[in-house]
């Protein structure tokens, strides 16, 4: 079987009658029937994180996983925060709440995350954001059926050609739920202001707004020859970076509330050739309104398809991403901090007390 | 049309081959798509609580509701707790819940009872409990289609015949994602201890587990006759009451963790021939083996299934309920409640912090 959910539209799609798309794209869908889509990330944050404390982390969090009710799939990685802070991070995916749930009482890193002592880190903080849906509230995307990344990479699932892409309204198509839920944000209208919150010596809880929406973006391009190796360094690469950091300087406007470049790791803890961004945006519209209208997407998407249209299926650079719209929730948990870590500066703040 | 939800079963269902019900029972289905389905109730606390601050209180609330995004419907009701005290008690219902959310960042009572004067106020506590879950978690029954009670007040629904009744199991079956989910507890086998936690002058909110299933059970006799009157009061009311007092008196053994017996009221604060519970259950197989295999509720059981036979559509005492199997939360909120109130001697708690 191939599992997917349909709903009975009352909210017209948005794909143009007729439409053949520039380019071939791939979904993932799943053999068995998904409830709900857990990605779980966890980071240590420090000015000067070396590779032995990254490695120590990693290790600890990757033996956790050895657990009945570990993920089905992980990845490692890095990124530098807009505060110059590194962070080392690990996601992890279930495709089970309650198992993901009964990992959480139970296995050994959850427990030491919760301990009180994490407080006291000195200027390391830790910090875990949750990423839980309903499977009607998730899409995802890949220029290439051959390689296994993000969700992907969970057991029973296969990545299928589709043909809901290359036009703008894709994303919101391919989700579900969009056929009968609009999925604004409750704070269309008074978006949050940012202010500086005490997070240091603390442990806080951020109340995420329903239809908050998560992005996972990636490029991988590992094994790459000269001349495909030579384009994406020199062009797709640049123009990724100059609509990330016009995200992270018009963050208002664009309803981006907190965007990070992230390297996936070899064992050593040296760059792959792969990255991805993990961005939150107040609403899935506010993605979409920069998707479609701004330059510097513009020049992504064109530059992406021309090189998948010129090398057809000699393409060696992969791009994909998955995006949740997520339900109100208070599982953005920060210990130790800096106050412009994740989605802090934004929200209602929660301080779990000690039992 | 009519939405409903159904999933690819994995799981295979209770209903025993060719089964047909021994009674006529009526499930709500809407002629739109639902996605959320949000109950929330309101309450306010207090040992001698008089019918002038209930009423108060009850004006407050309801005034609140003429928004824009006010819910669909709403009752008023009372009850006294376990610990003696009465409860004035609203129960709100949305049908979508970025409106739900839109009125809780807008109207009047969800910032006057976010105020920090709550606190305050002496020996009178306030809470909040949101039961807010996607369609594919919830059931409901009626054993007429006449009477609109709960979820069955919001507009654009009707109360359905169905044969998803009359078996132990029937319940789970109506609920469409145990066709995909055992809906198990992840604290199944480790259930949590009850303490008594410094709840006066605090606003706590509760972290509640997944799974934990919220069950609305409902008795209206309403100008009922003097015979079917005489044996609700002389029979099903204190079969009722013994069923919910073994709960109460067994809350470990039974995973009942909050149980209140409310009575709806009219505009003076008068009893109305009409109750529902309120309870909480750790998970739903918990209130399942209550249901199939104890005295009480069998009792309950053979009894309203006997008046329905003897009746038939001349019965003129309805019985419903609403089940609610919830994912993980922390919308349940005390604020300077004594501390048995709701499910507040279980979960781990969190301090929301002013802003």
């Amino acid at each position: 079987m191939v599992f997917h959910v349909e709903y009975p539209r009352i909210i017209p799609e948005r794909k143009p009658p007729g439409h053949q798309p520039a380019a071939p794209r791939y979904t993932l869908r799943w053999h068995d029937p998904v409830e709900t889509m857990v990605s779980e990330y966890y980071g240590m944050q420090q000015a000067d994180l070396g590779w032995k404390s990254q490695r120590q982390f990693f290790e600890q969090v990757q033996a956790s996983f050895s657990h009945a009710d570990g993920p089905a799939a992980h990845e490692v990685m890095r990124f530098t925060d807009e505060a110059g802070e590194t962070n080392a991070v690990v996601v992890a995916y279930w495709l089970d709440a309650t198992r993901h749930a009964r990992w959480g009482l139970s296995a050994d890193f959850p427990k030491w995350f919760a301990a009180r002592e994490r407080i006291e880190g000195g200027d390391v903080g830790y910090w875990k954001e949750t990423i839980a849906v309903p499977y009607d509230r998730h899409e995802t995307i890949y220029s290439a059926p051959n390689y296994r990344i993000g969700f992907a990479r969970t057991p029973n699932s296969s990545i299928e050609s589709m043909t809901t892409n290359g036009y703008f309204g894709a994303a919101r198509d391919r989700i579900p739920v969009s056929a009968i839920d609009p999925l604004e944000s409750p704070l269309r209208g008074s978006p949050p202001k940012t202010r500086t919150v005490e997070s240091r010596r603390r442990r806080l809880r951020v109340s995420t707004p329903l239809n908050m929406t998560a992005l996972r973006s990636g490029q991988y391009w590992v094994g790459a020859g000269v001349e495909q190796l030579g384009d994406y360094q020199e062009n797709l690469q640049p123009k990724l970076m100059r609509g990330m950091n016009f995200l992270l300087d018009n963050k208002e406007e664009t309803g981006t509330l907190a965007l990070r470049v992230m390297t996936n790791l070899d064992a050593d803890g040296k760059d792959r050739a792969e990255t991805s961004v993990l961005a939150y945006f107040l609403s899935l519209d506010q993605l979409e309104d920069w998707s479609k209208s701004h330059v510097t997407h513009l020049d992504i998407y064109r530059h992406a398809i021309a090189m998948n249209r010129k090398f057809k299926d000699k393409r060696e650079v992969v791009t994909w991403h998955e995006v949740f719209v997520m339900p109100e929730a208070t599982s953005f948990e920060y210990v130790n901090c800096h106050p412009r870590t994740g989605v802090l500066p934004y929200f209602d703040l929660l301080e779990p007390l000690s039992t």
